[in-house]
């Protein structure tokens, strides 16, 4: 703990010196066969290909389950930094194709990959790295590299949240169509971090909530309303480069083809929720529960009309409902890719009431001007911000994506370093 | 709370006069046509029958996730607990079918059904529920119903339970392929239960650990070993009818055809785990970690020789290893259903360690003389209780199978009572 181990250290230490090189290999393979839908490699579920100018796990066809780690680094200085993302990269090329992490085959040494996930197949395993505003501090001399748009978040009205559960210098979002393949990833790359990183947080979720794909119908979130139906879908690729990707004109070119990732874990005051009538929850969210059509409409995918009046010249879709709050015309226009799933922790040891709610994920090119300004709109005037708190916060600035032969820690520290 | 409502009182005020009637004809229609593989009623996934000589769940080939609840009744008298009882039957029948609970559609009330697995299909489902000790107190006039066999478990060695966690008066099993069907089983279980009984636990798994039909690979749990290898199988109805069911010489005659159920939270040292090297995880599990051969064998279900001697007289299989201990032999020819889910449920906020491993769930037809005694034997000389604790325990008295036209509550309390 603390002390900086190299990146050749740590592969030995861990028994993956070989990961880079036979990963190179998988990838490539993988890749060429993975064009459009991805061909499987073993077992069931298809693979996602890593390589590409954007990470894979955020325009990515959203999985049905999530494993979402945040970590703190302990490694002092750049290079032990470096050395972890490198270990990462070459571990995550390998853990998407659904192969066990290669390495020490000795039976006196621990094995190098866990083995859960042996026989499961890639599921469309997906890892999304980011990183967090505290990694720019004075630990790795990355102060010049922080982008403008990784500004702190501000508080919001009602938040209650975890420091605990808030923050942190690294994240992995794993995603895959199998809980214990997402899982195993998380776990996998954990021990990778063993002296160079400490994990901070896991939150699992379910059953996305968030249609990312035109070829999807639309999911339910846990109050049971279609969630995600004016979302930004994959196919949308001209709306990703507006209100997904970095462009050209960030302060940081390192981020161009990057995204902001901000995490809310949102727990739902479901007993209350459900005590309430359905016109009234169909009041607050602005759309019939059953059909998922905008109050007014008929069909889901009816034009949502902010302007209609009915009976008594009261709006249709109430004031504080919450597509009116969250909508892009009340919003200055801007628009967030959402891709949240939901969770279920059990009870909560005070009042024993449900511990659920949307671990809401969010990606945009800058959080300045898109979550933060949407949030203090739903903070204030979203009728639904009855029913939720805001529990955890956590923003990371996620890169590119990568090619054959570069790492997390080049995209963050930049070529020609010492490692 | 505390007040006893009339069965007609309790489903007046939650909605669901008419499930009752409604679920019967969908039960009927559902298993006349799901003989062997069961048909679908709606979206994705196959429905289960709910009805036959035994619960569902238990003998049902093991469905991919699991919501696990229990419940501190506070009904006063039996009239209450039977009046649940019997409005759980009504919605189980009707979720059993992945279509959403009848009741209420007047826009000024609560919708019936939560709404979250609309649309998601019956992802075969099925609801199993148990009685636990505590039931058979003085609350309810039953202490001459209590079975021999529902006797409470002894502490074992090693055991770090959490009361708040253990225990429960009742419990509800609910298994799926969907993760969020699982859970919108048990949330409006437990709505249904307002006023009559308040959630103790709840806890989600995911992956089952264990293979229960020959149709099925054996999954691996998350220390990475095949789980279940020798596990009884549906298919194997002697052995159900041997070791399952309870038979016609129990003590309590409305047990017939019913099991008893012990669950156990068992949380693994994950990180000490992982840094174990592979032959000694394999000698304390007594397998290839690989191939999930008995070590001395080459393939996953080569017999188990325990009295094989390799190199210097020494067991082939060590005198410590899982699979020596647990086994049938080594317990008086004793077996147990294992019916187990992984689960991932953070950090421990003391250590920050993962706070992950199995939910053990064990169906038989006497824990006295099955998971008792086998639990003795593993917590005195189980090399793997190194990297276990079990951290839950609880014991229900499963009853057998229902018809159309009997519920929970007749099966517990007996016909002919006033409600």
């Amino acid at each position: 703990m603390g002390r900086p181990l190299s990146r050749r250290q740590l592969l030995a230490g861990t028994g993956l010196a070989s990961v880079g090189l036979a990963a190179a290999a998988t990838v490539g393979g993988v890749a060429a066969g993975a064009a459009g839908a991805a061909g499987s490699t073993i077992g069931g579920g298809q693979s996602v290909p890593f390589t590409g100018p954007h990470q894979a796990g955020i325009a990515t066809v959203a999985q049905d389950q999530l494993a979402f780690a945040t970590y703190d680094v302990t490694a002092a200085g750049a290079d032990g930094l470096a050395g972890l993302l490198a270990t990462w990269t070459a571990a995550a090329r390998q853990l998407v194709t659904g192969r066990p992490l290669d390495g020490s085959t000795d039976p006196a040494a621990p094995a190098a990959d866990t083995g859960e996930a042996a026989g499961l197949g890639p599921s469309r395993l997906t890892l999304t790295v980011g990183f967090g505003p505290g990694l720019f501090d004075d630990r790795f001399g990355l102060a010049g590299r922080r982008p403008a748009a990784l500004a702190d978040l501000p508080a919001f009205a009602g938040d209650q949240l975890d420091p605990a559960a808030s923050g942190g210098d690294l994240c992995v979002q794993a995603c895959a169509d199998d809980a214990q393949v997402a899982f195993h990833a998380v776990h996998n790359l954990t021990r990778l971090a063993l002296g160079s990183a400490t994990l901070r947080s896991l939150q699992l979720g379910f059953g996305r909530t968030s249609s990312t794909s035109s070829d999807q119908s639309t999911p339910r979130n846990l109050l049971g309303f279609k969630d995600g139906t004016d979302n930004l879908l994959a196919q949308d690729t001209a709306g990703f480069d507006h209100f997904v990707w970095v462009g050209d004109d960030t302060d940081q070119p390192w981020m161009v083809g990057g995204t902001y990732l901000v995490a809310r874990r949102i727990r739902a005051r479901i007993e209350q929720w459900d005590r309430t009538p359905l016109a009234d929850q169909e009041a607050v969210i602005g759309r019939s529960k059953a059909s998922g059509a905008p109050l007014g409409g008929t069909h889901e995918h009816d034009p949502v009309d902010l302007d209609a009046l009915g009976t008594g010249g009261y709006p249709v879709i109430p004031a504080g409902a919450h597509i009116r709050q969250a909508a892009p015309s009340t919003n200055g226009g801007q628009r967030i890719l959402r891709r949240g799933y939901s969770f279920s922790d059990g009870l909560d040891p005070v009042t024993g009431e449900l511990d659920v709610g949307l671990f809401f994920l969010c990606f945009q090119r800058d959080p300045r001007t898109q979550f933060v300004p949407i949030q203090r709109q739903l903070a204030s005037s979203d009728s639904l911000t009855q029913y939720v708190v805001h529990t955890a916060s956590a923003l990371f600035a996620c890169p590119p994506g990568l090619g054959n032969d570069d790492d997390w820690g080049t995209a963050l520290l930049g070529d020609g370093r010492a490692y």
